[in-house]
């Protein structure tokens, strides 16, 4: 056994060469501490405060190839997007994330630079989006694929979470943030980003990201509005998700967990949105006020709907039933 | 895109047949609730109890090739181990694991039973090295590379988190569970389990297994001596660490981060085991005894040498130098 940097096979400077040891003494030092952290990385495991006697906790992959191309995104991209996609998954329960963990799988072949900018990436979406949050702990192992799977944690502030299960006829339907945004960047990435053989190109895509930088933003470095998630809750939403795998998919979750029918108005969802998936906005229902006026919303929330008897999900009352979203095992062919 | 089952590239039956929903379907039904989860799987996190007011957090990852291969670890074994790794970690700070989260990546044609007796290996697991700790939650998506990254969680119960960085000069070192079983247990696998090209064979295997029950199983499905680290956190250790990673290389671990020395008696810790990892032995050390007696040791560990001033770890008082333990990036060479 023994891999070194000499044959040629394992390149100078990559995780094979250096060994994981090293690589992680580059690492670590680029991660700012998480403010909840007793204890951080470097022992068996991570201790975080949780003042609230409740800790709530989510887990999502980035796998290259049906998450990402490396041709596409950059390691810092990658690092963001794994960190933002988790922290939206807490702020969907109404919680503010405290801290994440990170499981890497890595090529030998990868160069340690790499992982310091996903680190970077990582860092710097917590500071970003969720401040205070930080990564406290982790695994580096190898791996012929690269993989990101990142576990999140948050704190519910006293609050109940908001589940997808408490939508009640009445109900205002609410979204907040970006729908369809994602699902156009990567439309532009597959039309324009690609070499003549149909593969990946980080040049083209850069050249798609000047031009477009809105959506390829989107669906590269996501901005999921998480703060909106605990605003949500504490405005006493009834029910929320991360409309992650595209509105109507997700609506019809709420409405499934529910025992309820969503009946969205067709001027605010416009249907090219209805399968658009990987914008992490915020779906989420808000009790009516009182004499069944316009329900007040938090900020940062628009109407698009209203929670009825029944069930499913309807557009101006008529049955929106063809398929929507994401799933990755039918939608994508690439790893057979 | 779409896959289907019947162009025979994705058999039916499988992950790429069914889809993602209709496999978490077959799988959620196996996992046992955890008795901390207030939300278990279905919504966009799960909520546990964290009474303590401080939570424990690990991840540890099993990739195809460098952690497992298919034809020595069932998927049951596989469920067993990813969840055995990352308990471990948690009981060597002194914590009782409280829940799981599962991210899983598995190729389109893995055959969805052999995911639910993943499920299966993971709850059983728990069931029986940390009884009430449970699957609160995870993540199925598609990988050419089989990966089970699992993050676990844990409680305190109120006792101070043991670090690696606690042992002082006097403390007994000690040690709690097999150490050098599980490497025995893949040596027998490399050495006679393998058909003539030198690829992993399933009957083969289960012959070993036959032959030599204990060294396979503690390779294949390890039960690390979980309850002995709350055990030892409640008694007074002043560091502890999971020794998975070899006796030497750990117990360096622990001496550095304790800025000591730890000397151990070569009567109890033969060479053969320095470098044998994956066994989950618990190292820990204890407050010598009033009057510079022998330390008294709580249930389960045994007494292998002694701290004392300085750096590093020797043997009988000589330096032991060699390299030992198992880094992922430098000990395989499959990833290329």
């Amino acid at each position: 056994m023994g891999v070194d940097g000499a044959d040629g096979r394992v390149p100078l400077g990559s995780l094979g060469a250096l060994g994981e040891a090293a690589v992680l003494a580059r690492i670590l030092p680029r991660l700012a501490p998480a403010a909840s952290a007793l204890v951080g990385p470097g022992d068996d495991a991570a201790v975080l405060d949780a003042p609230d006697g409740r800790v709530v906790v989510t887990t999502d992959t980035l796998v290259e190839g049906p998450d990402f191309r490396t041709g596409w995104s950059s390691p810092y991209d990658l690092g963001w997007k794994a960190a933002a996609v988790n922290l939206a998954d807490i702020a969907a329960m109404g919680a503010a994330p405290t801290a994440l963990v990170v499981a890497l799988a890595a090529p030998a072949a990868t160069p340690a630079p790499h992982l310091e900018a996903l680190a970077d990436g990582l860092r710097d979406a917590c500071d970003a989006l969720a401040p205070g949050c930080g990564v406290v702990g982790g695994d580096l192992t190898v791996s012929p694929t690269f993989t990101v799977a990142v576990t999140a944690l948050g704190d519910l502030g006293g609050r109940a979470p908001v589940l997808r299960s408490g939508a009640r006829a009445g109900d205002a339907v609410a979204l907040c943030g970006d729908l369809g945004l994602a699902a156009l960047g990567l439309r532009l990435l597959v039309a324009e980003a690609v070499d003549p053989a149909g593969n990946p190109d980080a040049a083209r895509a850069a050249a798609v990201r000047a031009r477009h930088p809105r959506e390829v933003e989107a669906q590269l470095r996501p901005h999921p509005p998480l703060a909106a998630g605990p605003g949500a809750a504490a405005f006493g939403a009834t029910a929320m998700l991360d409309a992650s795998d595209g509105l109507l998919l997700d609506a019809r979750r709420l409405a499934a967990a529910s025992g309820v029918r969503l009946d969205l108005r067709g001027s605010a969802v416009p249907p090219e949105i209805f399968g658009a998936g990987e914008d992490h906005a915020l779906l989420a229902c808000f009790p009516r006020g009182t004499g069944g006026g316009i329900a007040p919303l938090p900020d940062g929330f628009r109407p698009i709907g209203a929670v009825v008897p029944g069930k499913g999900v309807t557009v101006d009352g008529v049955a929106a039933d063809e398929r929507g979203g994401w799933d990755p095992y039918a939608d994508w062919d690439g790893a057979r």
